[in-house]
């Protein structure tokens, strides 16, 4: 005895048809869009994959996981979101191509607001552990105008790949914020990124063990620029030659935001003559086209 | 300055297209086909209706807030399944068309599995409140041909909406099994079908008030029935009439599924002689067709 196909794809197109119109009687414009596209897709997806009972009830079991271990520290929802790439998707989507600006790449959890303002060519690392790395570069315009007085926030991991807020003891480290001057450049001691894994020992640790990847994010700088009349731009800086450039865990990586990190020997003298006695240092030039917009 | 269409499109389906890659590695042929089935559609979805960064935190808080209320006796991402018919389609593409068999629909949280056995024509009521209502029909093949032996498992609400194992009192009621006779017969009373809400306090709940939904579950009574070489078949039947029939809350009726309950004026005679005094009564008929399979 073999399926009827005519009638089981009418039913499974009857049954999506119900649904969608439940939702005709949405007050809010703008949900009845979102409920209806999102039943168009999830519904194809069970039909695409044939989702067995036994799937489904797994299904259920992982985002129940999910949302047990999530709480005001820990937010596996977001990590799942990271994982699968819906949150650089909706970043992509919300910083639509112009003509040669910066890309946008994902926010991540550890901006904090109120970061110290550093001079240009002060240094953010705050005592953080790492490899001096002097960053400089130039904020403009997609006409190559330059931006002047751009506010800039930087952050980063430090040498073990931990960002402040998860120090134990509160302290400020490796973030800050400072302005372009009035050709657009800006310039600032940092640490040179190193790589760091995203939380693992939680039900998307098990998703990325189950499915062969890994759970590092490649080394990178985090950056905010704005400035009057632009388009906020929320990126990271990258290290050419990281391994794990194709293989970032959140998929937060564009080519165009690869740059030289040229390491120094020891000795080499310092843009701003700064004395780092027998330690090897960084720099790296990172050019900033802001699109036009509001912040 | 307006958006370079080529370009966006580009990055969109590159993104895609670098998740889609990243699952590659994984051991498990059908974990990758479901986890790449799942990025297109999820994928889809975020550049179809253009999310914005506001829309995916808010989403982001609304499985949180599920995560959070689901316990050992609450499960709000089941509901969520529900009330998008995404459990009800699960259900439809693992119960495939074959020829007139009967429809399966959604099994439901109430089932448990040591409802106590009736005898055909006994009362599954156990003294649950309600109008006592009549059920008789026959298993078949869909060949015609009568199944004897198979296994009826019914269940159902009270006149107050409630099943058993919501009761404080953990007293067994309105559930039991039965067998067909020889002729594939069944027979039985039980309680004309009332209509119930799910649990709509929660998060799903506000959604389904968002949407202008209903959280009503249409009037029904569950069976599940087994018979060696057949599909076991999880399914209700509906009341004919009930208001509810087009906005179920989660998308379990079936037009075959929905029956005549013919009430009866007190005193008329009841088909085993059971004398119900002054009250009314109803009864129905529900042939049931098993499609071949294994239970
Ligand atoms: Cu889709
Ligand atoms: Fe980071
Ligand atoms: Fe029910």
């Amino acid at each position: 005895m073999s399926t009827d196909h005519d009638e089981q794809a009418r039913r499974e197109r009857a049954l999506t048809d119900r649904v969608l119109a439940s939702f005709s009687g949405t007050e809010d414009d703008r949900l009845r869009e979102l409920m209806c596209s999102l039943t168009e897709h999830l519904h194809a997806f069970i039909r695409e994959v044939r989702l067995t009972q036994d799937e489904w009830a797994k299904a259920i079991g992982f985002l129940t996981a999910v949302g047990h271990i999530t709480d005001d520290r820990r937010q596996e929802f977001i990590l799942l979101s990271d994982v699968l790439g819906a949150s650089m998707q909706t970043v992509t989507v919300n910083n639509e191509a112009v003509a040669g600006e910066t890309e946008a790449t994902v926010f991540g959890p550890f901006f904090v607001d109120d970061a110290p303002e550093v001079e240009r060519g002060g240094d953010i690392s705050g005592g953080a552990r790492g490899q001096p790395c002097w960053v400089e570069g130039r904020v403009t315009d997609v006409a190559g105008r330059p931006v002047p007085g751009a506010r800039i926030e930087v952050w980063e991991a430090d040498d073990d790949g931990f960002y402040d807020v998860q120090y134990a003891d509160g302290r400020v480290a490796a973030r800050g914020h400072l302005h372009t001057d009035e050709h657009g450049g800006y310039r600032f001691w940092a640490l040179t990124p190193t790589p760091y894994p995203i939380p693992h020992d939680g039900p998307v640790g098990g998703l990325l063990r189950a499915t062969g990847r890994s759970p590092m994010r490649a080394a990178h700088l985090h950056f905010m620029v704005s400035a009057a009349g632009m388009r906020t731009l929320v990126t990271h800086i990258f290290v050419r030659g990281d391994d794990l450039l194709e293989q970032d865990a959140v998929f937060g990586v564009r080519d165009s935001l690869v740059e030289d990190f040229v390491e120094q020997p020891a000795g080499t003298p310092t843009p701003d003559g700064r004395d780092l006695g027998d330690r090897t240092w960084a720099r790296a030039r990172f050019d900033i086209v802001l699109a036009p917009g509001t912040p």
